[in-house]
Formats: C-alpha cells, structure tokens, sequence
C-alpha cells in the first residue's frame, strides 16, 4: 500500500488533527470562559459542536501519534468508513456552528454598543474564526481519508 | 454499468434535482420579494449563494431530464468529478447561508419586537427552512454520484 500524505497513520495526518484539536479547543475557551455564551443560541450551538470536536480530534491524535512514532497500526476498511464519515458529519457541524456564530456577533456588533461591553464581541469572533480553522482542517482529512478508501 | 439510483442520468437524480431547484428558488423568493434584505450581511450571503444554486440546478435538471426521457447520455468520469466537486462545494456553501440566516432570524426574534414589523421574520424562517432543505437533497445528490464515481 502507498503512503498517501493526509491518510489516517501518517505525519501529515497527525498535524492535520493537532492543528483541528487546537483550533477546537482555542474556540470553545474564547467563547466559554467569564463569558455568559448561553444566552444567544447560536453560542450555546458553538459549544456543543465544539464539545464533541475535541475529544473526536484527541482520540485520533492520539492513534496518528502510536501509529507514527511507535507501531504502524493496520488499516481496515470499515474503521477508515467511520473516521471518514465522522469527519463529514463534523465538518458540517463545524462550519454550521462558525457560521451561526460569525452572523449574530456581526448583528450584536452592527446594533447597539450596549450588547458588546469591553472586548467581548472581539472573542466572540475569535472564536467563529478558529471554528472556521478546525472545520476546513477537518475537510481536508475527510477529503484525504476519501481519497484513500477505494484502494483498500 | 449497474443503474445506481441517484446517480447522474436517473430519475431519482432527477426528482433530487427538481426538488434542490424548487426548494432554492423558494428561498430567494421568500428573501427577495419586497424586502429590504441587504439591511443585513448573512441574508445578502442567502441570496448571492440560492443565486449560485438556482441555475446550477436547473442545468442539472435539464441534463436529467434529457437523458431519462429522450437519449441516455454517456457518463464520462470526468465531467461526473466536476458535478460532484460542485454539489459539495455548492452544499457547504448553502449550508453556511441556512445557518447564518437562522440564527439571524433567531436574534431578531428575540430581541425588539420593532425589527421585525408584521410577518417578516415569519418569511425570514422558511427562507432559512427552504436553504436547509436545498442544501439536504444537494447533500444527496452528491453522495450517490460520489458512490458511483470508483466503478466507472
């Protein structure tokens, strides 16, 4: 079997799903700590989606980082099926969850000031910003993974 | 070639096709038709991106419809990668506008009742619903012709 660069045991995998886990992770602090987030939907939305984010990323980091710095791990077929579809299904949940948040901090920011005290309309976009990061991260390994299956 | 219901050139792709087109056009209609949306950036993103889809699927559907009901077209490998690359891109990119416009629609809803004079926000959601909808059968459309795409 070739060594397809992105596919699941490979370096370039396991930066693609530290970048993701970091990116994640970043999000869902500047959006949870000191910060009331449970008052708009769409925040409340971020934080879950983020939440299973994650420890999805940290999971496979942890299985990329075995397979690369200690043992090859086998690939099979229907597990690969299930990374690719989870990341799918994530992806999608992410750019949602981005999008819902960058739309309202752009209408709590176009209204009245007295919605954004200090600098906390900046974090909020922060935070759209780096879900945005982990979904298209998390794109490009479904896409890489996909790109792998057919051979096996 | 085995007849993959869904794929390119069947009637199922067809009612898919018909039904993204339908649901599309629903959304614009609702947006555009006497309403001020560009007061507001994520609509003005609804009805740049249903301006994307609208014609993308009615292409589609002619080619469906052709090759169902007058001359089964030959599927070439190459131009089967080119609808499946834009059915996805075209799903993500509908997907962040539904998700964008709901979650504006929800902030309005909930903040002043002023924003949103008689039945406004009421047609504000079912653009959102129908861009949701839109981007579920786009969503299918790509998938089955993704399946397809190894055995050619």
């Amino acid at each position: 079997m070739d060594e397809l660069p992105g596919s699941l045991g490979t370096s370039a995998s396991l930066a693609l799903r530290f970048g993701q886990t970091i990116f994640s992770t970043a999000s869902l602090l500047f959006m949870c700590l000191d910060i009331q987030f449970y008052s708009y939907t769409a925040f409340c939305y971020l934080v879950t989606v983020m939440g299973l984010v994650v420890p999805w990323g940290m999971t496979l980091v942890i299985a990329d980082a075995y397979s690369v710095f200690v043992k090859c791990l086998p690939r099979q077929p229907r597990i690969l099926l299930i990374i690719i579809l989870g990341d799918l299904a994530l992806s999608y949940l992410s750019l949602a969850a981005a999008c819902s948040t960058a739309s309202t901090t752009n209408l709590l920011l176009d209204s009245d000031e007295s919605y954004c005290p200090g600098k906390l309309c900046t974090r909020y976009q922060l935070s759209a910003a780096m879900a945005f990061l982990s979904w298209f991260l998390s794109l490009g390994s479904a896409l890489f993974n996909l790109w792998l299956l057919p051979s096996l």
